[in-house]
């Protein structure tokens, strides 16, 4: 067993990667832009360049066990990514046979929201836990289940959609993957600012909100109004979080976790978010779990916990 | 190890047991009616009378390895059994400690739609399968899921509960569990005989349905309408199929199983019910999932798949 994995985490905007040794110490990293190379192989070579800049520097050469990577839609079995909306590549892209070929090195592949979920076992909030779900809250919603200490892949390799479960049966939002009433086209930070829209066309009241170009609205906008004691930003909050706790009832049901992990952007919104989380799950919840699984938020920096979590993959990879 | 197991299925009406060899082989099975003992050491005493006289009768004096046992709310991990409404025993209930105490045999138990899903896998249209979803259509609606091989218990032991996920947000009809809008308030074969009071109190047209007693409509009279022609019976099973198909597409985004199963007496309908879920599934699926989990009917017969699912855990007790 050679003494390095790398982690390496594809977004729409960044990739992030890093050598990480196996007690989790993230030896060095460093970014490249994802949004910059239509063409793969273009996007590779940067990739390649920069992260053998690292590999020299840290003296690693040859010492890297396997490549662990996590990226939008992409399938631990196959390897490949497909349907990725937010990436600017043509589809399905074999990832990891690509990326090992280029350095030589074994390479395991999932999607974002497992590996994060992933990193946050190994490294963070989820330590010790065997069964809980992980709900990354960023421009889309993700997530990454893990039951008896094993992330769910599902017979295809492609589970864990959570971001999908229809929250709005009728008259639902239009959501990226086409069909309407998504959890996603509400409870992403997207979502949120969607939901400001709506509110602010619907609602009279003053709002520190319509100082702000209604189009240009963000949740982070939302966020800072709320804490101001925006009333209509609070109204926000809470009918995002309602949504939220109200499906995560209903995923309590189906696995049974032990916690929720909140992990993302919108997460750091703190309690103007888990107060009606929780509330909803509380009122909604079966009683055989009432009060049973925690809610938390995500104890590792974002862009650590998506190479964390990728490299634990490469210790997988052969 | 010794030959056999002793597999038992404990519903609200009848306790159907069998001794099982490691072949499943049903070697010989009885059952007793559950609901006849308010008292729960009434009930043992005649289960042990009962099951004594089979393993006498079958040579199998010694030779029963383990008792498994399916029943419902009963925890895999306590062996115990908590607020089962349709049981007459006052709860909680150390199930597992107190038969495997008169017996003199090692306990392991979990609810009905587990064992029942354990059945299917062993012995059952789910074998070979690794990743599927068994959903039991009956009085109630329960599941059984399993993923990579494994039934999914949870942290408490008490996952799969999929008859309580919501499908009516609002206005959603009563559950038995205490809140509203549940699946199984809509697709148990109360469900449809609900369902047949309302479509017949909202609705005008001639029905054969109209000739009983609106209180008396049972599932089965809604089936026998359906297959004569009956619009309003058909208009019926459309609609239960459309809600589980709907439910189905969700439940497919958290563990992409390969298949769906369907069993109990409601999947007895055959093409009335699985055409819908399968128009329903089809028209909500998310996109990577389209046209992929397959929706098969149980190949057992109800009471040998509980007691050879049952009899599956009797190998596990220690």
């Amino acid at each position: 067993m050679k003494p390095y994995v790398m982690g390496i985490d594809i977004g729409g905007t960044n990739t992030v990667f890093g050598i990480v040794d196996a007690r989790g110490n993230v030896i060095a990293s460093s970014s490249i832009k994802t949004a910059k190379h239509a063409n793969f192989d273009d996007y590779l070579n940067e990739l390649y360049t920069e992260a053998h800049r690292l590999i020299e520097i840290n003296d690693a050469e040859g010492k890297i066990q396997g490549i662990g990577i996590g990226a939008p839609n992409a399938n631990y079995y196959t390897g490949i990514i497909d349907n990725a909306v937010n990436l600017p590549w043509p589809s399905p892209l074999p990832l990891a046979e690509l990326v090992s070929k280029k350095f030589g090195i074994p390479v395991a592949v999932t999607n974002d929201a497992n590996a994060a979920a992933l990193g946050e076992m190994t490294y963070g909030a989820a330590r010790g836990l065997k069964d809980f779900i992980m709900i990354t809250l960023g421009t889309g919603v993700g997530s990454g289940i893990v039951i008896n200490g094993q992330v769910v892949y599902g017979h295809d390799g492609l589970a864990g959609e959570l971001g999908h479960v229809i929250v709005k049966r009728n008259n639902g939002r239009l959501c990226g993957c086409g069909r309407t009433g998504c959890l996603e086209a509400y409870c992403s930070a997207t979502g949120v600012a969607r939901s400001a829209r709506e509110f602010l066309e619907s609602r009279t009241e003053p709002s520190l909100l319509r100082n702000i170009p209604i189009e240009d609205i963000t949740s982070k906008d939302v966020y800072d109004a709320a804490m101001k004691g925006d009333k209509i930003a609070q109204d926000i909050f809470t009918y995002t979080g309602t949504l939220l706790g109200e499906a995560m009832a209903d995923m309590t049901v189906f696995s049974s976790p032990e916690a929720f992990i909140l992990f993302g952007g919108l997460a750091k919104s703190g309690d103007l978010l888990l107060k009606p989380i929780r509330e909803a799950m509380d009122k909604n919840m079966l009683s055989m779990f009432k009060g049973k699984p925690k809610v938390i938020l995500s104890e590792l920096k974002e862009a650590d916990a998506a190479v964390l979590g990728a490299s634990a993959l490469g210790w997988e990879a052969k």
